[in-house]
């Protein structure tokens, strides 16, 4: 199985790789761009049946992200 | 609408924040822990309408990737 975790900046936090990437997009002809945000996106491959979402919560919130300023998601793929 | 880029790194290509990653949650207790792969998620905001498939595989592939090293995906969220 394999487990995909994105890691975004919360929408309260400047993120200013998303801003230089919005405004370099606005000048490669993307004018009307609106908001960028840049994140992470952890895949982890691990045996079947090894982690139950519960388990992968704990994991997200203590050591894939910082809850003050990252919000996270994941999904589990068979 | 809403575009997610996905940036990885290709297989063939080390990649050591993965490895450390991998290393540190076997730690946490998931000893049979697999291969972990770090790379970047990208939330693009646009009106609707702004752009199409073939012009955001243009923009992965010759500003938001390096596609020597890393692969793309995409999806557009409605």
């Amino acid at each position: 199985m394999k487990a995909v975790v994105t890691v975004t900046p919360k929408k309260s936090v400047l993120d200013p790789q998303g801003a230089a990437v919005a405004q370099a997009l606005a000048h490669h002809g993307l004018e009307n761009i609106g908001k960028v945000r840049i994140g992470k996106s952890i895949e982890i491959e691990l045996p079947a049946g090894t982690i139950d979402e519960a388990r992968l919560h704990q994991l997200c919130r203590d050591f894939l992200s910082n809850p003050v300023i990252e919000d996270y998601t994941f999904e589990i793929v068979a």
